[in-house]
């Protein structure tokens, strides 16, 4: 199989650790590594180097090629974000191009997989019903009742052990419907993933994207030449931003599938959720994480991130976020760590810039 | 009349900001300038810059002599803290070589006045008591039921108006007693300024520490000759540390004096007593104060020092304290902030040294 890593996001929920010039992805967040590496051990598994796509934005190239040096991986670097569905149209041109006709499993670069075997169990047979020729998304069996991420309800009945139709694609819910879905047991939280040939991904944007189809079609030729950057830039002009689910997968009249996993996903989508997935391992008895040179007294619930290179002391303090950076501190409420991107907004109002 | 500037201790209580080597006398704390200068320019319309002493740590000579360049200030360098009792027998006995009779008036260089021409008027009173031979007492009337500090308990009537005996002195008392000492308006806290001449003085020292003043005796030839730093170090090295009031105060047997004063007077002995003192000129509508370049968000009743040059955003909290320094950050509840010289002891114990 084919495996595309789609690390072109330019988030900003990790300000201050992460910036416009260093987004997550490109972040050691959970592990000692950057995301994007991480997530490529996670699924090197599955498939050899040469078949595994890194779609990532111009700017973050040379970074990526530093931190896959020695690697065949293959990278597409885009001239500007246009949200997955461009991503994911672009890579399987650009695996049908390098003849590939197998399945493609498309993830994004920064999320966290607690059980990696999970995580590629379910994929290796979403590929399995992908080759017969439909759409397949892991759907993750949800933990919690979450408004904050959009849902996947599958048909009553599997097709086989594990493999259902999807009924339906479904936006966040609010709290009442949240929690619904939970007792209900048979809607899953959407990760992004799927897993498609490109013979079908085409077909689908030849349907719901013909234009942009079009211009990937004229682009085929100048893949692996030195004409490609332009040319990707040519039609990443005249290309809306806009997701694949939007694009394609509300509207598609093809078979979609679900593989239902519980790999201990989650986006790492806060600082709030990165706590979360650390606290197991991290976590002290009073519920505290210190990374770099930290001292916590009478504190709890705390998540604290020296990486400035500075002493970092916090005293009587619950629930408080602090990251600390080379030029930039924030403190917060661990709990409204979701509206970190609030003080990026009124950066980017000021003059500020260098902070973004 | 002479006045001595008290600024020979190394406190915690403002780290991160005040370390060893920079303590708060030496920090522009409240206004624009160190607070040993701001306590100097309060004070000059009593007497000439060659009347004022400022008496010192060997270490900070330096730092005090570029602060007070071009002014006829004298400089007394301790080789060695000893607390007040002797800071003060050693001012005495330099006036006395001096050719000082007039009083002395005595003033720690940390403390903040808000209404320095009331605080004037109250000294200039207890500098003509002290003319006629007694020891004369600063008095703040009480704002608040307050247990950080020793009271001073005045005589029914007065001597004159607004000059009262003392009765007694208090160590600091529990919350019941010092609900009764506001209530009962007799009481006033003892802030450590005192008024004497240096021969009133001398004589208390002769009395309660015979060997130190004898010391004195000796070291009187060395004032103001190179001899003068080995003398000193010769003299305190046979000198216990001692305050004051423990030292003399306690024990005299002459009469003292207290005048009551509402000079709007604090010791700025935590970050919570600055924002306290700070508060009515500087927080904004939510009871924020931010210094430097700060952004509060959805937090109120909070104060927030970036000294690092750093940006420094805060998010959804309230009564929280962050200090940041080039090397040092600090978070806090700002409730708690007399607490940080708990972390101060954790460093000492530590490899931190640099950090103090």
């Amino acid at each position: 199989m084919y495996i595309v890593i789609m690390a072109g996001g330019s988030g900003t929920r990790f300000w201050p650790a992460s910036r416009e010039s260093l987004p997550k992805q490109f972040l050691n967040i959970v592990g000692d590594r950057a995301m994007i590496v991480e997530t490529y051990e996670r699924i090197r598994p599955l498939a050899p180097d040469d078949h595994i796509i890194l779609v990532i934005g111009q700017q973050h190239l040379a970074e990526t090629e530093r931190l896959f040096a020695g690697r065949a991986v293959r990278i597409l670097a885009e001239p500007a974000g246009r949200n997955t569905a461009p991503c994911i149209g672009l890579a399987a041109k650009y695996v049908e191009h390098l003849g590939g006709k197998d399945p493609i499993v498309i993830v994004p670069a920064d999320h966290y997989i607690a059980r990696p075997e999970v995580f590629r169990s379910g994929l290796v047979q979403a590929a399995q019903a992908a080759a017969r020729g439909a759409i397949v998304t892991l759907g993750i069996i949800p933990t919690r009742s979450e408004t904050g991420y959009g849902y996947i309800e599958r048909a009553a009945e599997p097709e086989e052990n594990n493999l259902y139709r999807v009924r339906t694609f479904v936006e966040k819910p609010n709290p009442e419907m949240a929690a619904d879905y939970l007792a209900r047991g048979s809607y899953f939280w959407n990760a992004g993933i799927f897993v498609a040939t490109p013979r079908t991904l085409l077909a689908e944007f030849t349907s719901y994207m013909p234009s942009f189809a079009r211009g990937l079609e004229k682009l085929r030729a100048a893949f692996d030449t030195t004409e490609f950057p332009e040319a990707l830039q040519a039609l990443y002009g005249n290309t809306e931003a806009i997701s694949f689910d939007y694009a394609i997968m509300e509207k598609t009249t093809q078979p979609v599938y679900v593989v239902p996993s519980e790999c201990g996903w989650s986006d790492v989508g806060s600082w709030y959720s990165l706590y979360e997935v650390r606290k197991e391992h991290d976590r002290d008895d009073l519920g505290n994480i210190g990374e770099g040179d930290t001292l916590l007294l009478d504190s709890k619930d705390s998540f604290v991130v020296s990486r400035g290179k500075r002493f970092l002391a916090v005293l009587g303090l619950t629930n408080v976020l602090v990251v600390d950076t080379e030029d930039a501190l924030l403190v917060a409420d661990l709990n409204k760590s979701q509206e970190v991107k609030r003080i990026v907004e009124r950066l980017k109002e000021s003059a500020s810039k260098d902070l973004l």
